[in-house]
């Protein structure tokens, strides 16, 4: 790795180990092992690096729903493949953890992909279950973009609730909770 | 408000828009308008402060969540009652945004009120909707434990969404969806 992808790296782990606030330029260089002179050569300072650092976090994200949503079997096997792919749980979201830092949301180049990262999640997932609800796979009734927000923020919230419990437990239990009643969308179609 | 107070105050909406890393005992003083020499006469600095100021934000959590459980109406009224209840949505939960605080996190005596009233919440709507379920409101395949979970953290990640969002309308429709879910387990049982 050269110094200007080794920076990018120590950079995302700073901001989702400590966050933007937490992270200064030293301990960047420190992590890096790049020098002053080419962290400024390569980057504008810390909000430059902190940039790439999310632009990357986010695409990952983006990549990792879009091979879950992709792939075989019926939607809401889909959706449970989504919710329960591996994760470093205890590590908490990458990208969500940002909303927590009031210099990051503060900045709108900084906030900006954390806002799409989200917007383009709930929307592809709102997507997919109409697929499933227009195919008769879950009951008529089904509001797509509101289970879509729902289902988003239950893994954002298991995060909290892990990181609060210090166990990935929680985590778990709360995707179970939600493709439980989910399938009850479907149930309750078949039992008609 | 007497200087104990107006520290313990300050040092909660402190955390709440910075969090502790980016709290500092001389904004603290600040805040509050309270000398150094009155800060520690009271507190043993930064972390006595934290620990008071996360137990109040954490009792208050507590106390609105027991008054929602215990208004008029069938569970799901109840349920929905304190998922629906007045929230400052974008400056997130004064306790679950703890949980991206490093520090707090590595401190068991700052971590234990945050874990505990996670653990109290989930307990109590489990058994909230436990009490649905015997008595007939949802259908009995609903399993209480996850169920609660979920809901749990369909708030706190709504307030992630929400922040990410630059708006409230996130957390609305991620509790919209849930509640959407939920509802279909008495909608099942009824149509049987």
């Amino acid at each position: 790795m050269d110094a200007r992808e080794r920076l990018i790296e120590s950079t995302r782990e700073l901001l989702w180990e400590r966050g933007y606030v937490g992270t200064s330029p030293k301990a960047i260089q420190a992590r890096s092992g790049a020098g002053q002179g080419s962290m400024y050569h390569h980057f504008d300072g810390k909000p430059g690096l902190a940039r790439a650092a999310i632009g990357r976090s986010a695409g990952e994200m983006r990549e990792r729903a879009d091979t879950a949503f992709a792939g075989p079997g019926p939607v809401s096997a889909r959706v449970a493949a989504y919710l329960r792919r591996e994760r470093d749980v205890l590590r908490g979201c990458p990208v969500g953890r940002l909303t927590q830092d009031p210099d990051v949301m503060a900045d709108p180049e900084l906030r900006a992909p954390v806002e799409e990262t989200f917007a383009w999640l709930t929307g592809r997932l709102a997507a997919l279950l109409e697929e499933g609800r227009a195919q008769g796979e879950f009951d008529a009734g089904l509001d797509a973009e509101a289970t879509a927000t729902a289902l988003v923020a239950v893994l954002q919230g298991g995060y909290v609730l892990a990181r609060a419990a210090g166990t990935a437990e929680p985590f778990g239990r709360a995707v179970d909770g939600a493709l439980g009643l989910l399938s009850a969308r479907t149930a309750a179609k078949e039992s008609r």
